[in-house]
């Protein structure tokens, strides 16, 4: 439904790789001063600093982790980009650099992998990073994006996994499950284009679900508000696989347990409608829908005040003793196990 | 011929993503203390540094870059590392750090996965560098792995493409055209395997230009060697896509021309014999064969004394005027244009 119908369609084989490099690489302008030298050598460089340097890789899939009958190939740049730059301000810090190496067959042309780079052009424009290196390459199959994000933290301020501690309180930004939600309307649309073609499909009920599971938005605020509210979380992670997921990374690595409130997760009422309409539990396509990009963090009861008022954070429940367990409190007060049923890359 | 004849086979859904990542990385201790954080987190930690950072990515693909008919997977997994760190060293620079991911199809068993890992480990123990993250996801079709390597190099000694000048002499490190040879011989054999399954190989006398094509070597020895010379070139790239496609990247980069001779291009003598025998011009093969991850670089001629004695350099030609073009001269005096005829990931 939302295929390329440009009619103009350039091979990239006629270009060549250094071609194709040189194409999409000439409008590139670094914009951190930090950038000594970007894409068209061995290595980027990058000046030195008395911040700690981040990196964090994701590769993108066709066929695994996108579907180009819905994605638009702009879109998918963008996202690409997302991904890694979320697992950057998970770490409190940002991000001043990235690398995007790609492998595509043939089956795309030049005009399609500029729609990409679009994607991810005005990705690093909108989030201040420098497109400094990467690789392009053929496939024999399909297009897969590999993105490396470079960034930098305070070493007082960066934050791990491992650092939440019993009391202390749990705080989601944003609302959960809507980017999961965004896939099956997609994913229903297309099984009826299969059907009628000529359907025209109306998405106005959708908007937000679409635009979360389409075109993401990394948590770039997240890290400079919670410096403004002198607020260090103990311990954070971006919500990528699903709430119970991430929960259950924090939990581990940090050797405690939590209790988390049904009734506290933050559903937005398109999220509500679409679960009546598919008839599912909404409580679950939060604890395991991923893909919301998110944040998840752990703070000392002591900063409660600080942040309690913000729109952007909401408490969902606390840390508890590890031999207590992971639990949910539901609604009608019940106290259930919580399980990671988080997307799964390798499942089949 | 390099098949895999172990029975045992543990399928990587059996395992699932963070089964995977968790059983890869048990064994990962980092060798390095400015490594504060490596595999486990949304991203690894490095600690600040007075020397500026380097960051180069590479991407290897089945079917494009690798046949695993013949690249057993431990070689491969060593490749993949090495590729990277030749770009480091082309920099002048040094590597402490790498993120791999990898994509792979359900063809794939755990055993098939560990094999890769025990090359990309060797290949860090070795090198001394420490895998700090990472991506494992599936593939609808083979392998393809992605590598980001993190480096070091001093301000006022890393050496980029575009410094070589007028007079500089041109220098590369060990010899060239060896594995591309060795690939030739590899696809003699393995069409051989294919009309006749019984015939066993004798690959004596090309025991060299196999390892080349299978385990090179990054010149990790050339920056520190460089610095005990005092010598920083003015310009360094390493020869993955052969030598006049290098070449051409330094000269136009530097803006520049360059005249080298035939006769000073180094090979080795299976090198030599291995070129009669296909009848191919030996030449022709250290031009363009590529692959050789030796190191091309230009000196000032003040520094040719520091380095004349040395077996690792040849000086094989000159940087000249711009617009005398790239030039070779042949062993019968001749003067040609050098073409880049390098290797090209996205030609059909």
């Amino acid at each position: 439904m939302l295929e390329d119908k440009n009619p103009q369609r350039t091979s990239l084989s006629e270009l060549g790789e250094f071609g194709l490099i040189n194409h999409i690489t000439k409008h590139i302008k670094n914009q951190h001063k930090c950038t000594v030298r970007g894409v068209g050598d061995d290595a980027a460089v990058l000046a030195p600093s008395k911040m700690q340097t981040l990196i964090t890789t994701d590769l993108l899939v066709e066929g695994i982790h996108f579907d180009l009958s819905y994605m638009p190939l702009k879109h998918l740049g963008y996202k690409s980009v997302m991904v890694n730059l979320s697992d950057v301000y998970a770490m409190n810090g940002e991000t001043k650099q990235i690398t995007v190496s790609i492998a595509v067959s043939n089956r795309f042309s030049l005009e399609a992998i500029e729609e990409l780079y679009a994607g991810i052009q005005l990705a690093c424009e909108t989030y201040k990073v420098d497109l400094i290196g990467g690789d392009t390459t053929s496939s024999t199959k399909g297009i897969l994006i590999s993105v490396t994000a470079i960034g930098k933290a305070e070493k007082d301020t960066v934050v791990f996994r491992d650092g939440a501690k019993e009391t202390d309180l749990i705080v989601v930004t944003g609302d959960l499950g809507a980017a999961y939600l965004g896939l099956q309307v997609l994913e229903r649309e297309k099984q009826v284009f299969q059907v009628n073609p000529n359907n025209q499909p109306d998405l106005n009920d959708y908007t937000y679900l679409i635009e979360r599971q389409l075109k993401p938005e990394a948590r770039r605020d997240i890290p400079k508000l919670l410096k403004e509210l002198k607020v260090t979380p103990s311990a954070m992670i971006d919500i990528s696989d699903g709430l119970s997921s991430e929960l259950m990374h924090i939990c581990s690595q940090s050797k405690v347990g939590c209790k988390i409130y049904e009734d506290k997760i933050p559903l937005d009422p398109q999220v509500i409608s679409a679960c009546e309409e598919f008839d599912l539990d909404s409580t679950m396509v939060a604890l395991s829908g991923g893909e919301d990009y998110e944040l998840l963090f752990t703070i000392s009861i002591d900063d409660y005040n600080k942040m309690k008022a913000n729109p952007h954070f909401t408490v969902i429940g606390h840390i508890t003793e590890e031999r207590q367990g992971m639990k949910l409190i539901t609604k009608a007060n019940q106290e259930l196990e919580l399980k990671a049923q988080g997307w799964n890359a390798l499942k089949e």
